[in-house]
């Protein structure tokens, strides 16, 4: 007697999947180390050429004066929201409802550093200007996501960030950049890192998103700011004896797949058209601004489930391995596009549309 | 013309080192990685069998309930303490003067946690139980670390160990275990690990000082208590997306070398006995308690250098890359027995006793 398959067994049973770069094991390390001359020394405490190499084309490649790595970007941006509201004297930051920091850390930034958070904008909406400048309360610091990862990857214009930027730096309020999937937003931008990275006075970068490393991160500023967070990393635990098994493949493939980002760009809004050609599907935003997006399919979880896993069987093409209530009768998942996208046979990926197409016009 | 080696360009350039491992360098996580199936996942926030396996391993190994995989002690024990001083409302936690929270961590317990530190005994004593009994101050927690490695790696007897265990659960304060090097002291107590660790509440490991892996640490006790330092590891930034790197090297090396402790521990005892042979040299402890101990010389920095340099160069074989100056007309350094020891060709290290027996007479 077999048992029925989950959605995420038939996602594992798949010959290809069609976002991210491919599964998250131990040949990631492998690939990168395998060349390498043994004998390069390991750093120590924050130093040696490994990652001082490696900060410096860091803070070079965004534009700022230093950079420093950490083990993880909730520590660099906590320590980076703390340096401001230290200078400032001010013990509050405002940031998107759906920030990584309030919903995704445990409250660290207000249990470890005692920073209050002040929210910007609805959950579901971008913050715009009119935010900014309608704030209430005084704040040390402004933090932008660029993209808001939680509403599907959703960008502002340019000219709305340049004049958030002007106007934080006319009040004095400190702007930090959550730039985790930075490079994923320079296509749609037609903006080099440094240009953007120009409007804000710190930054911090992910090496594990579009990039597909193991972990890490760098926080990027002026010298007194990143010289001040390797106090803090110290405190925080995150000042490793060694950190090089991810600064080098941080290194790696960041040079593999930085150029890479147009790319990803234009196969999301590939694919989210093929996605918003089906009935009761649609992508959040409709037209991508980066590598990723949601997909929302109006049909309820237990409904959706045994149609993908049928679609997945019939062409061994895998799109996600879990889908999550949204609201009432809808169900979505995230996709950020990677170096798989590419190697999907086109007339399976065809297939897989057709069926979705064919599955859903019975749901309505 | 040529300008005079320092001892640390002499001590690299040396053929053979007395202490250590060898070489912090990428060979020694090629070296654990290269034999393994790429194909394995990796670790993902906290999750999978990679990490998991590991845990359950050493919480066995420690006789704890559970254990949770750190990417650093500096995380581990400030976590470790906060949770007591929450369960017990008592923000204060007893240590010793020169325990590694009070000067290697720039104050994180105190500026992160804003626990307060009661200092027991003088700096270069060891904890007794009359330093814990006499204790004026209510506190959530005693740290003990074992051994004192700032005082050259000293211990107390166990049955002073056993005492304090016994006084602090009768007055329900917590006890933790600074274990950093416990390994490297069961042989000098003759007890398993599991042993030591039941006399105390909380207890952590570090996996690159005896074991020489690249770093990592785990942090033990019951359930409860580890459950919720998973909690704090998150807010702290160390639930890494993946910490594979140093759980796979954690327990590579710690397979291959926590049997070898009881023989770097005899070395280590061969070679103080060595030194304290030589005028004007002495070692604390005089008969070292683990792999480690400290030299000290009866002569001034400036004097000892050129002395070890040409020691070095005669013989191939290298001492230490640094002196530090300890007080007045002495210096010194650290020493950790290491598998280096054994591949010493044993007349080469007679000939740098021989010289340095030489040379200090004309010291004195």
């Amino acid at each position: 007697m077999s048992e029925a398959k989950t959605l995420t067994e038939a996602f594992m049973q798949t010959k290809y999947q069609v976002a991210g770069h491919g599964k998250r094991n131990f040949e990631v390390l492998q690939e990168v180390f395998q060349g390498l001359d043994g004998q390069l020394d390991s750093d120590i405490y924050g130093s040696g050429k490994v990652i001082e190499d490696f900060q410096v084309k860091m803070a070079k490649y965004l534009g700022k004066e230093a950079a420093v790595f950490f083990p993880s970007g909730t520590m660099a941006q906590q320590i980076g929201l703390r340096i401001w509201c230290d200078q400032k004297g001010i013990k509050k930051v405002a940031y998107h409802p759906l920030c990584h920091l309030e919903i995704h850390e445990q409250d660290g930034l207000k249990e470890l550093h005692q920073i209050e958070s002040v929210l910007l904008a609805d959950k579901d909406s971008l913050i715009t200007l009119e935010d900014v400048v309608s704030m209430q309360e005084e704040v040390a610091c402004i933090l932008l996501e660029l993209p808001q990862r939680e509403i599907g990857g959703q960008l502002p214009s340019y000219e709305t960030l340049e004049e958030i930027s002007v106007y934080c730096r006319n009040k004095g309020i400190k702007l930090h950049l959550d730039g985790a999937r930075l490079l994923e937003i320079l296509p749609y931008y037609q903006k080099t890192a440094v240009e953007v990275c120009s409007l804000f006075d710190s930054v911090y970068v992910s090496f594990y998103k579009g990039i597909g490393a193991i972990a890490g991160a760098i926080l990027a500023g002026d010298q007194t700011f990143t010289e001040e967070s390797k106090i803090w990393k110290r405190r925080h635990g995150g000042d490793l004896i060694s950190l090089y098994p991810y600064i080098v493949s941080a290194d790696y493939y960041f040079d593999r797949r930085s150029e890479n980002m147009h790319g990803y760009y234009e196969e999301a809004k590939e694919l989210a058209e093929l996605f918003n050609a089906c009935p009761a599907v649609s992508t959040l935003p409709l037209v991508p601004v980066s590598n990723m997006f949601h997909v929302h399919f109006h049909a309820q979880k237990e409904q959706m489930e045994p149609i993908l896993i049928e679609i997945f069987e019939a062409t061994g093409i895998g799109l996600t391995s879990y889908l999550k209530e949204v609201i009432g009768e809808s169900c979505g998942y995230e996709v950020s596009i990677g170096d798989q996208y590419a190697a999907l046979p086109k007339e399976k990926l065809q297939e897989v549309f057709r069926l979705l197409k064919e599955k859903m016009k019975q749901q309505i």
